[in-house]
């Protein structure tokens, strides 16, 4: 029997560092997707390979230890948490990834991983679930992982389209007819996460009034950019990116290197032009509604960058027997 | 007959943008001066010269135009209007400029000149004034040239020292021990101050809440900032210098150079570093407590820069018989 499953990447479009606080956040879908094949192992060792990312190890689930075969598999201690939780370590598998999301673009490729992973294994054991089970357990493993995560994340990976986080850390789907291409921009450079938030939350309690006024702001901003995805006003949904994009400068987030990458954006057709993700390095995401491959190839020269679309496709999954 | 004045020229260091939409304002009196000496002209013509700017010219004060015998001199309009106003056009003079404050570096070359050339008139005349009246008539004569002015310039170039401008529009002085040198760095590339105080008008009309949150929390900035000016708290004015660059970015008055030599200084030694004046172009202003002169010769490298402190000397005259 084979198990394969897919689940998209996904874009933060508004609300980064603001979500912490409570205020709302909005992702998206993107069309790169992440692919898990799970068969039998007739030699009764569970394996996991990709030939995308150069690796491949045999698994101790149980354990969750791995035996290296070839490359550096980062992503695989989430295939140990997943098989650690729900699978049967009698019943050796092959779990086979490809993946078209680039590690360290900040689409999420931890997050699709996961979700594609569970979603394969769980229509291989004949576990019954549906796209709110799959959502929930794929957050609890980024969390045992992580030892934090947002749900956001997985919820997109899983939902597909556009997911919006309320006030209230409600997760609702919405939908827009905007069809302009996201260029999405990334450094080598890496951020970290974890140090990032904190640096935000020590501002904010040396200066509270000025950086509740500007989460606050960054929150009104969300919700204006609903209402511009949700009528397709491309040119308001752009302008509202470049203001949020002043907005995470303010909170001391932004660097040289995506302030440089936001400015060839722009300088190049992009209408909107903003960090994605905890800044500090990584991510900015532009969008251009016309000639996307002029600000990809302007990008280029200098940093990493890929053409995405927002896609309805979320988790999808197939047993062939 | 001889009277010398000077003038200092001004840095704004908070509020700039929010000062329009009735937030408060700071600047600073710099020590880059304007000095104007006036004398009799024994030939019967008035003149104005100046060897730092390299021109000189012939005036007739009465119908404001001149005769140039060499150079560019823009300022000429500020002093034109003030001896069409102010003197006696059957008294001949020579009026001469020394001038340390380098055009469109945003130290208001143009403010320090008209206080300056005032200031010396007055004297040379015999009219009796005092500082408020000195900022005043400058303000007049900047408004008449440019058809419009902010109050602050002129007032800071004739009180010298620390300038607050409130909501109600009161200016008032306070001081500071804070000994650290800025740093400016400008461009050659300048914006029209006109223009880009429409576009920040044009989109908060597009997006009025957020952009009137964002132009209150800098009024809010703006009043921490003149609390860590008058504690002599260093760092706090400096994160406070940054935040405040976030927000003018998310008004839309950043550009690829300013941001680059933003960057440029904080990874040279600046703590705190953010656009002074209008934008798009202009100038940077950043606060560095040590090794100015490795801020200074990073901005040199791509753009212009100078070394300046803040200065209680405002405007100064004196007669010499």
């Amino acid at each position: 029997m084979e198990s394969v499953a897919s689940a998209p990447g996904k874009t933060i479009l508004f609300g980064e560092h603001a979500v912490v606080y409570n205020q709302p956040a909005i992702a998206a879908a993107v069309d790169k997707r992440a692919i898990v094949t799970i068969k039998d192992n007739p030699k009764g060792v569970t394996t996991f390979r990709s030939d995308d990312l150069g690796f491949e190890a045999e698994l101790d689930t149980r354990k969750k230890t791995y035996k290296l075969i070839k490359g550096k598999p980062g992503i695989i201690r989430y295939v140990l948490e997943i098989l650690n939780k729900w699978h049967d370590e009698h019943t050796p598998i092959d779990v086979k990834l490809s993946l078209n999301i680039p590690i360290g673009s900040g689409l999420g490729s931890s997050a699709a991983v996961t979700v594609a992973t569970l979603a394969a294994l769980y229509n291989y054991t004949g576990f019954p679930f549906n796209k709110r089970v799959l959502a929930n357990e794929a957050h609890k493993i980024e969390q045992s992982v992580q030892g934090m995560a947002s749900p956001l994340d997985t919820a997109v990976s899983t939902f597909g389209g556009l997911v919006y986080l309320s006030r209230e850390k409600e997760i609702s789907k919405f939908n827009t007819d905007i069809k302009s291409n996201f260029v999405i921009g990334y450094t080598n450079k890496k951020g970290n996460t974890g140090q990032i938030v904190k640096s935000v939350k020590f501002l904010k309690n040396k200066h509270p009034r000025i950086l509740d006024s500007i989460i606050k702001t960054i929150g009104k901003a969300t919700d204006e950019a609903k209402d511009a995805l949700m009528t397709d006003n491309n040119s308001k949904l752009g302008e509202l990116m470049n203001i949020n994009q002043g907005l995470l400068d303010s909170l001391g987030i932004n660097t040289y290197e995506l302030s440089r990458m936001i400015y060839t954006a722009r300088g190049n057709g992009a209408i909107g032009a903003k960090i994605t993700g905890a800044g500090g390095g990584g991510s900015i995401l532009a969008l251009v509604p016309k000639n996307a491959e002029k600000v990809f190839n302007a990008l280029k020269v200098e940093d990493n960058a890929l053409i995405a679309k927002i896609t309805q496709k979320g988790a999808l999954a197939k047993v062939r027997e």
